[in-house]
């Protein structure tokens, strides 16, 4: 009786011929942002803090992931906030912070744009562009980063379906840009005992699907510092490319997420456990 | 054991300054259409096809809602659809044919605007700005309707909390614009039975927080076309502010959205039952 | 693309051969309770405490409730709590004074029954049995109630689709008791501005597939009194058989659900404006 | 602004006094099911059909399960079906075949108890009693189990948050029975892509909360096959006690939840790569 809702978990056609999709290219894509490859077997690490605050904050996060084998530096300097009132990041000083990080520790930059007026300018500054999970059906922004000519890291919608968020991806490649990994960062649910709930068959079930790379970001995800290790190890258990996760000197003084923060030290001794290839020596 | 569970229920705390908080201002904002006016006790009626597709379509639809005390025409130009190979709307041509429409049957236009670089030229002929559900929390272009000069029409989030809606509704006034109408659609939960889940007390939950008119769509709401009318019956009941309703000559042939589009008919019928003020005569 | 998505929506053939299906019955089930009879085009209004606390409390409530049109007292007896230190009601005590009520006032019962085992000793007392929301899918409970001889009030689980809504009242109809009532009480979600979310489309869309009486309990969907008015009237509008609503003679000091509770002045001034039949004079 | 719904997150002011909390008791709580102990930093897997379908069925499960170094058999002999009428289970045949199968592979037996009335009969034959997700909140049964001499599997509901199934949890400890394994099985979510969303962050942050061992259901948490392996990894990854997984000697002819079963290759095969102590020789 109910055999036709069984098949339609299992149901692939309306992917059959999207750009994004396996049946359309079987072998992993892989996406290069500088020396660094999602999607060959690599497990890349990319943290930071959730804002840039200071030269002196994303130096000291800097220093610890490039000595400790993380891979690209991660830092907000455009913040989407539920208020207009809360802190909104520094904006281009914040950009120019992160250039400074990547010349000192030679961390290729991850950092959000929001807008679509934005996209030269945090172009010129980027490695890999992050559209942050309230933009995931943003098709301007979309259509535009389609243009960029830099990788995008496509982070799944709070209550985006799996369908969704690929076709949020074929947005990106049908404007010209193969180009895109994509990040898993929790939905929403019902239980407000984590911030959101981690989908991590999301993970395996969209690799599936589709060729792009997929990461795991156990911050977002569960929003406390306890479980974003535990989060971590399962990233690597279910086969993500790599993880997007926040550290801060202080999180305690954080502006931003302070709680979902690893400190400097969590991230070192996180690191020591995963299979991330040292590229930096 | 649980007290501080209901307590949260009422907790307005994070309303207290804001702009767009009962606190604030504790009458109601008159938001003002050309003629029409909503949050002054009239109920009003927007109804129209969710795209235009042709002259023929859209004047079809237009006379009937004109003829039968509807207040404003909505119609989409340019079309927010999950897959890129889906009809995008007809793009400017659209926004002609909804201006043709207006200088024929009298009737205000609703059409929505998904992108920043467009809010300049989606103004120069809509009378009321629509922000779809997807960019709800699209900072960039929330904040570019704050300057638009036009009054806007915000679509909650598919996951979007109260709190969140409001915040949302916050930027734009923020931004320098008082004139927000605020649209409940249908949030996304577990049943595919119906589209979205109706969340019906939203309405009367955000009256008694913000000052701001609150509207329904019962169109997207449930999906289906037959609940369409008793939804409509509900908004009444709860005391929403008015309708954005979708009709069709031919639904079963419409380029989006068909299954919830009423026929002319049944949305004449549903005028016949409903407190709308006739304004046109 | 997405053409079998939205027919998704209308499908009903999993209910084809269902006792509970219109299409083996067309017209409405009429299931009565003593002179009340639910499904006729009837407002039934059932009303009472949570929880009966004393005799004092109980016919407070029952005098109003008869005396302003309701038509059946409602109140817990046996009361399932999420703690086991919560008050679990007064039990068989709580029964008599339920029957005392009865005796007074002319009013029907109506109480849950939470237990195999307790199904003969309620239906010794009650006129309409109450199966909660978290029982809904107790199919040892459900067989039971198939075979008490007392008619059914069927609450929807909080994450329960309208598939299994349905499925979970067949079980009851497959057991040998046609005389079944559905009760909306919301639905679990993401916001916790109210303690639940009511599904009303739930409502009409359940009274397209199903011939059984639908009713809203305004009170749990919602969680706060200020908005079970706006919802009662709402319960109306989409054409429910009656309403589930909690009053009190002094809310703040109930021993459950206090929050969500009408005063016995604001459940007159709600029932002098519902269409009911007023039956007892 | 936020900070009090971040505090929220970290709340365990509910739980200070439950015999559930680690609070009460910080150190782990053994359950020990025959010579197989939970929670002692064994990982436990639990596997077998979802329904005793014939004895050749059971026993080839059995016998593969046996010598991969599984170390209970399950298998449901009452049967929780959305529909009443599906394949319900084989009822105390069920029973006597898994007995049979004990005293053969030296397996001990998980099955699911779906009444008040039938706990005396399961308990004469399971060593582990599975209480479903559909009646975590069967507080009826919960307190039944609570006196039945035999430890308790209670899955979490598929609408239940970390507090409510605490909660459950403390009915059974609180009617006097220590001997509780918590089951994370999925939880309701929008997207149908998987039959469940998987919380695995629920498991650390139970065991964060209680002393109560926790294990994970890959098989009813995604409902495909495909997907079993990677969560069954994840399950490890973050901390869990043990596994409950479904295999079947031919997925595809299963009387129910065919397309979530393993094959005995396949489970041979997960089986090769969990850190299990084989106890069987």
């Amino acid at each position: 009786m109910f055999r036709v809702g069984l098949l339609a978990f299992l149901d692939r056609s309306f992917a059959v011929k999207l750009l994004v999709s396996r049946d359309v290219q079987p072998e992993n894509s892989i996406v290069r942002v500088g020396d660094v490859a999602f999607g060959d077997g690599n497990f890349v690490v990319m943290a930071g803090p959730c804002s840039v605050e200071s030269e002196e904050q994303l130096m000291q996060c800097a220093d610890v992931i490039a000595s400790s084998g993380g891979q690209l530096l991660r830092g907000g300097a455009f913040k989407p906030r539920t208020s207009p009132y809360e802190f909104q990041g520094l904006g281009e000083e914040g950009l120019r912070l992160l250039a400074l990080a990547r010349e000192r520790f030679g961390l290729g930059i991850v950092t959000e744009v929001m807008s679509e007026a934005d996209v030269d300018l945090v172009a010129a500054y980027a490695d890999l562009m992050q559209v942050g999970a309230r933009n995931m059906q943003n098709f301007a922004l979309l259509r535009a980063l389609g243009r960029c000519g830099k990788p995008v890291l496509l982070k799944r919608g709070p209550s985006a379906t799996l369908k969704e968020w690929m076709m949020a991806a074929e947005y990106i490649l049908a404007s010209g840009n193969p180009d895109v990994v994509l990040c898993e960062r929790g939905i929403r649910s019902f239980d407000s005992h984590t911030r959101n709930v981690c989908d991590i068959a999301a993970v395996p079930a969209m690799k599936e699907m589709t060729h792009l790379p997929v990461i795991l970001d156990p911050s977002h995800a569960t929003g406390r510092r306890s479980l974003v290790t535990p989060l971590s190890r399962a990233a690597v258990a279910v086969g993500a490319d790599g993880l997007l996760v926040e550290c801060h000197p202080n999180p305690d003084t954080a502006l931003s997420d302070g709680a979902q923060s690893l400190t400097l030290d969590q991230f070192r001794a996180l690191m020591m456990e995963l299979p991330c290839r040292i590229l930096k020596s």
